[in-house]
């Protein structure tokens, strides 16, 4: 059975060396997270993903949930034990506004936490990682009434949330949606409609759960201009706080699914349930997308984390399984045979996780923390620069992390040979858990149109400008700089394809949108790949100032091997992307759509 | 639920235009094939296929096949009858020696027919698939009587057959196995051990299962110098054929695997088992590569099998599906929204998939066809040259194929959004399915080093240089036309990229076997493009010719789009695997085992 032991050492490596929190404690939660309390609650995380989350992933996917006639729903064996550990630990609130229960801590702490649970248990983190979302919506469009209702339990974890988008006929566009909400004399409105493949839609883990639903109130336009956001609890608040009668939504029927079985992927079904409107009328869209982005982050960082666990299960295997000899002579020759970690193409397949992971985690915290910036900055130019890059990184981390979160999690279970196929091992529990972080939250394309129809373009091309510019700096700044030079030729080179990919777009998309329609998948990569590169540039650059500092610890020196690998393995395929992209559209549409 | 249609007329587009098999007419077994034999032949296998085979793919996921206490198995609801259906059809002797039953037909066609089959229902076509490998085998080194004993029933299908070769303790390093044969007077063996993964080891679908088994005779030297093969039928026979007593050979459990649910993936326990050596003492390794090699063509094919299927209804969903609006406008303003197909990357993802079947079927035939020569042709140096280049395509067919049928099964998946991640709609199956074809019968690793150590330095190099020979040959036969210069030029560039990947390997290898091990995969893709390539110069050629001559048929045209696409998104990749591959070995392996 798999094991996972957080890298506490790698992330403390990308929030101290790397990106250096400690310099930003001006920011508020910032001065609060020293290193001793950055690493007593990267400690303790690691223990709560070791003992207590990791053991119940394989149960949870043999297990599943169950829905019972009355609608309830229980979730696998442990998971309520669990729940209740995490949420009594305070991890819920670790990074929440302090006005309601909060923690306060940085936005990046919670997100090197997200990554240890959902290496842990993935099926399991999508419980409070979707009523974390909830109560971020209501933080930033609810009124004050709302806040002081729902909040506080949701930031314990006494409550849990959901988001209701989808529904049978649509889902990434909403704009077709049905779910239909009824004005009441007394403000509140009654909502029916059908929602699926609602993620921890119920279960027996919280007191209460805050839907979040999409609805379009009576006589609102067509289209996305006449959806509102409501928010209707399964019971009903009362005014001193305490549970109320049961409202009228309920699971209607699990989703029999690939993967993430412990999680309860739920049809539900709305009738005259009780619902308050969340922000403006009309305006639901707009609401939905503050959690919708906290949500796509959350889904690149279950990307990177099933990488992380499915490339550690990978790596100790290699180290133990003896079969067949090194092309260079035996390795262990008082063995039968040599561990097959001394096959060059086994290395290949570790070092590409590796060196995603790594890279990865760095531009994955680098991202969280302009959400930091974004949140807490007291400077407006800070805070816009750092929402332009995040809104630009968002799309890029979740798709990517995500196809490379499947891939490696099948490069992983390649590793391990027919023992990997096997449920025993449970590496294909990976490869199927991981498979659904690439569809949903929108699906990778979706992410790819986001990145090239409306973040691109955004702001006469802001966003990207600031990106670029951020790596002239890091690369002026390094001048001289001889061990780094690589990183820096790396850099330098693949911002150039990406620029001359942005100008391919601009030259020949107004024409014909198809062009960047047809892209959009290759731009995509690219952008990521320079992002990699930018990390592992800034990694090697921390490693190199350790080693410089006289300290001998091997660490370092593999981190820039490591990076020498992603150098010459990975960042290749720029330019193959780039003679796909300027290829443009015409032999992708020219088919009719009868001939497919 | 899922649907299959074989594609019939592209089977004979390649057949019949583009390899022209008719011109083979002076081979055994050819002049049977004629147009309207292989006419017929497909049409009743597509039939076989759609109507029997493919309505069982869903139960046997679900059902799985069950073990009862007295060690026998049944396979899932509808297998047997389907069973009797496909041998009642002839269809296992479909290309088999006349001399044993079979029909002498094309293996050729028979590759057609398993592209089928294994489209339908991969896990039930392994059943069928295995004891055409054992049959293979025995009619190769076995001695007259093992041949009449065993054949005629293997060949009507009526019995089944297995290969026995993996061990708890060893997969690809078969020096390491364990099983034991000790002789006996009358010239048997007893055979004793664990062998595990073994793929259609125990069912209710036949009367007999003979199975091969690799085992050390007792005193026999270590390693692989020590291995022989031996049959062991489930039944013994009688010497009029009847069967006699149960043989010592159980099913001891089944494994709980990703997929292939419908197949028997049995731990086979021997205990004394009666068995016969086939072929010389010690010899049985050698023995064993008739049928491995055969397996690996039988699985390359379930690649592309796995990668048409999931096409298939990837493309239908995307025509069907209603979602968003084209970004050059509405294409049916009647509707609430466009199908999906008018967006760009859903495009990226079918036409990904199509140019890679397309070519990839045409590139497996051509490959099939070198095995037909290699067996009849009557001419030696035509015989030598078929081998050599089939022995090295084999790899190559296997590792690419399987990895594109997982990946291509994943991108259908992923057209089809959360549905596609949902069991109700079956595409997740094929994920599952496709995921073992990477991994049996030598994983993908194994290929490329199978493909880089051995049949790439093979006879000096004689099977790389006869294939480039070969493409030599087509770009010059076709130079001065004009509409074909962009597959020739796209040959060209891809072979002096192959070349150069050699030259490389043949500079730095010696000095480091590790450079040829760290680039194995990178060169095995090269040169799976390389024959992509060559396949869809061909399959443009031949479309070419019959628009020329009239046919105003837009299969052909939309043949040349698609070519097209091939050429200018997926054929890109070359050049990145060139840069990968020259990067060595260092950084791959530099890292000491312990620091993963």
């Amino acid at each position: 059975m798999t094991t996972y032991a957080a890298p506490v050492k790698d992330m403390q490596f990308v929030l101290n060396d790397v990106l250096q929190i400690s310099k930003y404690s001006n920011l508020p939660g910032f001065s609060e997270a020293t290193d001793d309390v950055v690493e007593a609650i990267l400690e303790e995380g690691a223990k709560l993903a070791a003992n207590v989350l990791h053991p119940l992933n394989h149960i949870g996917d043999e297990e599943g949930c169950t829905r019972h006639d009355d609608a309830s729903v229980t979730t696998p064996t442990g998971f309520k034990d669990a729940y209740k550990t995490f949420s009594e630990g305070g991890w819920q609130g670790l990074s929440f506004d302090p006005a309601y229960g909060g923690q306060g801590l940085p936005y990046i702490l919670s997100i090197a936490v997200n990554e240890m649970v959902s290496s842990a248990n993935m099926a399991f983190g999508m419980y409070p990682g979707l009523a974390m979302g909830a109560a971020l919506a209501i933080h930033a469009h609810g009124d004050d009434a709302q806040k002081q209702t729902y909040l506080p339990k949701m930031v314990t974890g006494e409550w849990g949330g959901t988001m209701n988008l989808t529904e049978p006929h649509c889902g990434t566009d909403l704009g077709l949606l049905r779910t239909k909400a009824v004005p009441q004399p007394d403000g509140s409105y009654k909502i029916s409609g059908q929602k699926i493949w609602i993620s921890a839609g119920e279960h027996d883990l919280t007191d209460n759960i805050i839907h979040l639903v999409l609805a379009r109130i009576e006589g609102a336009p067509e289209g996305v201009k006449g959806i509102s956001l409501f928010v209707a609890p399964k019971f009903l608040v009362n005014e001193d706080g305490s549970l109320g009668a049961r409202n009228g939504v309920q699971c209607g029927g699990l989703e029999s699914k690939m993967g993430i079985h412990g999680n309860a992927t739920c049809v539900m079904n709305y009738d005259e349930a009780t619902g308050w409107l969340i922000g403006e009328e009309n305006k639901g869209l707009k609401a939905m997308f503050t959690m919708m982005n906290e949500a796509r982050l959350g889904v690149a960082v279950q990307g990177l984390a099933i990488s992380e666990v499915a490339y550690q299960n990978a790596s100790e295997f290699a180290r133990d399984r003896v079969q067949g000899r090194s092309l260079t002579g035996p390795k262990a020759p008082d063995k039968a045979a040599d561990p097959i970690i001394v096959h060059p193409d086994v290395r290949r397949m570790l070092m590409d996780q590796r060196a995603t992971i790594e890279g990865g985690r760095a531009w994955m915290y680098w991202s969280a923390l302009q959400a930091d910036m974004h949140h807490k900055s007291e400077d407006e130019e800070t805070r816009v620069r750092a929402d332009d890059i995040l809104g630009l990184m968002t799309p890029v981390l979740k798709a990517y992390l995500t196809e490379k979160g499947f891939w490696h999690a099948s490069t992983a279970q390649q590793v391990l040979g027919g023992s990997g196929y096997t449920a025993e091992w449970g590496l294909e529990q990976f490869v199927r858990d991981a498979r659904i972080a690439m569809i949903y939250e929108g699906t990778n394309g979706v992410q790819a149109l986001d990145l090239v129809g409306r973040k691109l373009p955004k702001d006469g091309g802001r966003a990207i400008m600031a990106f670029f510019a951020e790596i002239d700096a890091f690369v002026n700044d390094n001048q001289g700089n001889e061990e780094l030079k690589p990183y820096l030729d790396g850099l330098d080179a693949a911002k150039a394809d990406v620029q001359e990919a942005t100008q391919w777009f601009m030259a020949n998309a107004m024409q014909n949108p198809d062009n960047a329609g047809a892209g959009s998948m290759d731009y995509l990569h690219m952008v990521a790949l320079l992002c990699l590169a930018h990390g592992w540039a800034q990694l090697a650059k921390a490693a190199l100032e350790r080693k410089a500092a006289g300290d001998a610890d091997d660490f370092f020196a593999n981190k820039l091997i490591t990076g020498r690998y992603f150098l010459e393995r990975i960042l290749p395929d720029v330019k193959a992307h780039l003679a796909k992209l300027k290829a443009g559209a015409d032999s992708m549409m020219a088919l009719p759509a009868e001939a497919f």
